[in-house]
C-alpha cells in the first residue's frame, strides 16, 4: 500500500473541501450569523490537514494506484470528506457532540439524509446550506465511483457497465476517468439548475430552490424545513421533486446518451423498465389503499403523496410528504422494502439497485429451470446485458454481504435498547441511504435519540452501503495492507 | 408426468397413514373419549381415497418415476396427508373450519408446530397424540428425503450430502432409498425409544412421554400442555428436552455412524462444529445478558432457559419453557435470526441449514479475495466437502428463493392487517417449520387469531420450508407438467 501517494489525494480533497466551504460561508456573511466563524475555523482546519496531507505525502504518479489504493483513496476520502465536513456542525453547536456532527456529515456525504437535529429551522443559513451541499458533492463523486471507477475493477457485478461509460475509452486509467467525469458531470450540473429553476418557478426562494435540488438530485435528503417537503403543501413542488428524485435514480449515462439525441435511450434500457414499473407498481398499489382507507378522500391527492413517498424511498432520497406511519402496515412494509431495492446503478441512489435484483431473480429462475435440464447450458441475457457466471457470482455475494451486514448491525441496534421494528429500519434507512425509517426513526422523527455507539454504526452503515460495501470490506482483509 | 403412476404411490401413502390413525384411536377407545369417532371416521375416509386412487392409478413400475415424478410425489404426498390428517381434528371439532384443521395437519406433517389450539389440554388424548404423531411421521418422511432422495437430484445444494448416505449405494434409486431409509429409521426409532425411557424416568407418564419425545424427535413442538414443556417446570426434563432436540437438529447419517462404533463422527464433520457453537455462543450471549439484566438470579436458571430457548430455535422445534418476549429484544432479534439458520441437512430440522449458510459466508468472503487476485483459481472446500460453482450456485439460488418467499409472505400478511413484527415472524416460524414466533404469534399466543388467508399462506410457507423451496415451487414452472 502506497500511503504517502494516498496521503497526496487526500490532501487535495481537504483543500476542495475547505473551498466549497465558501459557498455556505458566503450565506452566513450575508446573513451577518453567528455560524460564519464556525466556517472560517473550518476551511483554516481543512487547509492545515490538506497541508500536513500533502507535507507527509510524496510526489508520485498517480497512474501508479494500484487496485488496493483505489478502494483505500475512495473509502478514507469519504471518511476525511466526513471528518472535516463535520467541522462546521461541532465548532458552531448545531450538534451537541462530535459523534453528531460526524453522524450528520458522513450522512451528507453519503447522500443518506439521516440528521440528528431536532429543530432544523432554528439552524442558521449556512449550516443548512452546508448540509445540502454535502449531498451534492458527496452525488458527484458516486456518479463517477460507480460510472468510471467501479466498472473496471468489478465491485458486485458493476463490470455490467463497462460498455455504458460514456466517451473514449483510453487505455490508462486516470484519463478516463476524468473524460467520464466531466461529462456526467455535465448531466448533473445541467438536471441541477433545470430543477432549480423549474422550483423558482414554483414560488421557492433561491435558498430553497437550491438546497433541495441538492438533495434530490443527490437522493439526499436533507431539507431545510423541519417538515420536510410537505412545509410547502404544493402539487406543482411535489411533483417537480417526484420527478427529479426519479430522474436522479435513473443511470445517468442514460441521461448522456438523451441529451446526445437518443430520444429512446431510457426505454430501451432494460433495468430502467423494472425501475419504473416498480415504481408505478407500488404507487398504484399504495394510491388504491390510500383511497379505499380513506386516508385522502380524492384520488389526485392519493396519487400525489403515494407516487412522492415512493420515489423518494425506491431512489433512496428520503424527503418526506406526508407520515407514512400513519398509512396501512402493508405500505410501511413495502416502503420498508424499496428500501433494499434503490435506484438503478450509476444513479445517485443507493440500495442493491435494480440491475442487481433482476440478476439475482434470473437466477433463481435458472437454477429451479436446470432441476428439470441438468445438462442445459443457458446462456442469461439479463436487461440486454450478458451475465457471466463470475457476475452472477458476484452480485450473489454482494446480497449475501448486503444481508450479512444488515442483521448483524440490527442485532447491535438491538443491544443498544432499540426494538425491532427500530433497529430494523435504522440499518435499512442508512445501510440503503435513504434517511427516514420507521417507529423511533420514523419520518416525522429523527436519529438525536440513538445512543452513540449507534450511531457510529449506522455511520459505518451509510459508509458500506455508499461505496457498494466491497471498497470497504477490503480495507480489512489482511492482504489488502501486505506491502 | 405419469399422474396415474403418481396415484398409486399417494393410494399407498392414503391407506398408511389411516392405518398410522389406530394409535391415537386405541388411546380414545381406551379413554372412551368422544373423539373415537372422529377417528373411524377420518381412517373410513382415508381408506376411501386410497382405493379411489388406487383405482383410477395404473399400474407400473415405480422406478419409471422420472425427477419431475419425483417432486410431484414428495409434494402431493404432504398436501395428502394434511388433508386425510386434518380430518379427525374436523370430524372432532378440534378446530372450528377446516381451513384451521389443515393448518394444524400440515403443521404436523411439517415438523412445524404452529396451532390454532387456545385451550390444548381440553382437547382429548387421542386428538392430542395425533397432533404429535404426525410430527412423527412427518420427520421419518424428512429423513427419508433429505438424505436418500434429494441428495441424487441435487436440490438446493443437497449434492453434498451424496457421500454420506449410509449402507450400500445400488445404481437403481429406489432400492438405495428403501435401503437408506430403513437404515436411518433405525437410529431415529432407537432415539426416540431412548428419549421416551429417559422422560419416563423423569415422572412423566407414557402419553407425555410418547407426545413430547415426537414433537422432540421430528423438531415439531407441538406439546400436549397448554403452557408447552414450561409445564413440569423440571431441570431434568429440560435438558432431556434439550439434548434431544440438539440431536434431533444434527444430520441422522452421523448419528448412524456414531452408533456404528465411529466415535468422533460428530466431531469430524465441520457442519456439527458450527452447528454446535452458534448453539453453545448464543446460548452463553443469552444467558449472560438474562443475568445481567436479572431476568433469572441464578446461573443455573439462566443457562437452563437460554439453552432451552437457543436450541428449541435452532433445531426449529419450537417447544417453550420461558416466554422470550420478557428477555430484552436482543435475545427475540437473535432468536428470530436463528430460525432462518435452522438445523444441519440431513436432520429433521428446518430452516436454511448450516451447511448452506457456510458456504454462503464462504462464497461472499471468496469474491472480496477475488477483487485482490482475480486471477487466482480458488479451490473451495466447507466443512470437508469440496464445493463445485454449480453447489455455490445452487445454494445462493436457494437462498434467494427464501428470502423473495420470506419477504412477499410478509408483505401479504400486513396485507391482511398484521403489525410488521407479527407478519415478519409469523411467515420466518412457519417457512423454517419453528412454529411460535414474536407478538401476536409468540410463544405464549397460537395462530388462532390470523385471518383465514394467511393460515393458507402460512401452511403454503410450512410446505414450501419443509421440502427445500425447490420440490414444490418446480410444480409451479410450466415444463414440468408436458407430457
Amino acid at each position: 500500500m502506497k500511503f504517502r501517494l494516498v496521503a497526496r489525494v487526500l490532501a487535495l480533497l481537504s483543500s476542495m473541501i475547505s473551498i466549497f466551504m465558501l459557498w455556505p460561508l458566503s450565506w452566513a456573511i450575508m446573513d451577518g450569523s453567528t455560524d460564519a466563524k464556525a466556517f472560517v475555523m473550518s476551511i483554516a482546519v481543512g487547509f492545515m490537514v490538506a497541508l500536513l496531507l500533502y507535507g507527509w505525502g510524496k510526489r508520485g504518479n498517480f497512474q501508479d494506484l494500484g487496485i488496493r489504493e483505489a478502494f483505500a483513496v475512495v473509502t478514507l476520502s469519504w471518511v476525511t470528506a466526513s471528518i472535516i465536513g463535520a467541522l462546521p456542525y461541532f465548532f458552531h453547536g448545531t450538534a451537541p457532540t462530535f459523534t453528531d456532527a460526524f453522524f450528520e456529515a458522513m450522512s451528507g456525504f453519503t447522500t443518506t439524509g439521516a440528521s440528528i437535529l431536532t429543530n432544523i429551522e432554528a439552524q442558521p443559513r449556512g449550516i443548512l446550506f452546508w448540509r445540502d451541499l454535502t449531498h451534492w458533492l458527496g452525488g458527484m463523486g458516486i456518479i463517477v465511483l460507480s460510472l468510471a471507477i467501479l466498472p473496471f475493477v468489478g465491485v458486485g457485478g458493476m463490470e455490467l457497465y463497462k460498455a455504458e461509460v460514456p466517451g473514449p475509452i483510453p487505455e490508462k486509467m486516470t484519463p478516463r476517468i476524468q473524460q467520464t467525469a466531466l461529462l456526467l458531470w455535465g448531466v448533473y450540473v445541467f438536471l441541477s439548475a433545470l430543477q432549480t429553476v423549474l422550483l423558482l418557478f414554483g414560488g421557492m426562494d433561491l435558498f430553497d430552490s437550491l438546497t433541495h435540488t441538492f438533495g434530490t438530485m443527490a437522493t439526499g435528503g436533507f431539507s431545510p424545513k423541519n417538515t420536510s417537503v410537505a412545509h410547502y403543501n404544493s402539487a406543482y413542488i411535489d411533483w417537480v421533486i417526484t420527478i427529479f428524485m426519479f430522474l436522479a435514480g435513473c443511470n445517468f449515462a442514460l441521461h448522456y446518451h438523451f441529451l446526445k439525441g437518443k430520444w429512446n435511450a431510457w426505454w430501451k434500457d432494460g433495468e430502467f423498465r423494472v425501475y419504473f414499473f416498480i415504481s408505478l407498481g407500488c404507487t398504484v398499489a399504495i394510491t388504491a389503499l390510500l383511497l379505499i382507507k380513506d386516508i385522502y378522500s380524492n384520488v389526485f391527492d392519493a396519487l400525489r403523496y403515494a407516487a412522492f413517498q415512493v420515489v423518494s424511498i425506491i431512489t433512496t432520497t428520503g424527503f418526506v410528504t406526508a407520515d407514512y406511519e400513519l398509512w396501512p402496515v402493508f405500505t410501511q412494509l413495502l416502503l420498508l422494502i424499496l428500501m433494499f431495492i434503490g435506484g438503478c446503478a450509476g444513479s445517485t441512489g443507493g440500495g442493491i439497485k435494480n440491475l442487481r435484483i433482476m440478476v439475482l431473480v434470473r437466477h433463481a429462475y435458472a437454477e429451479l429451470f436446470r432441476l428439470l435440464h441438468p445438462k442445459a447450458i443457458v446462456h442469461t441475457k439479463v436487461a440486454g446485458r450478458t451475465i457471466s457466471k463470475e457476475i452472477v457470482g458476484s452480485i450473489t455475494a454482494f446480497f449475501l454481504l448486503y444481508i450479512g451486514i444488515f442483521t448483524l448491525a440490527s442485532l447491535v441496534m438491538t443491544a443498544l435498547g432499540l426494538d425491532i421494528v427500530s433497529a430494523i429500519s435504522s440499518v435499512a434507512a442508512t445501510l440503503g441511504n435513504i434517511g427516514p425509517g420507521l417507529a423511533l426513526v420514523g419520518p416525522t422523527k429523527n436519529y438525536a435519540l440513538i445512543p452513540n455507539i449507534g450511531k457510529w454504526v449506522l455511520s459505518f452503515c451509510m459508509l458500506l452501503g455508499r461505496l457498494e460495501l466491497y471498497t470497504v470490506l477490503i480495507l480489512f482483509v489482511p492482504a489488502t495492507w501486505k506491502r
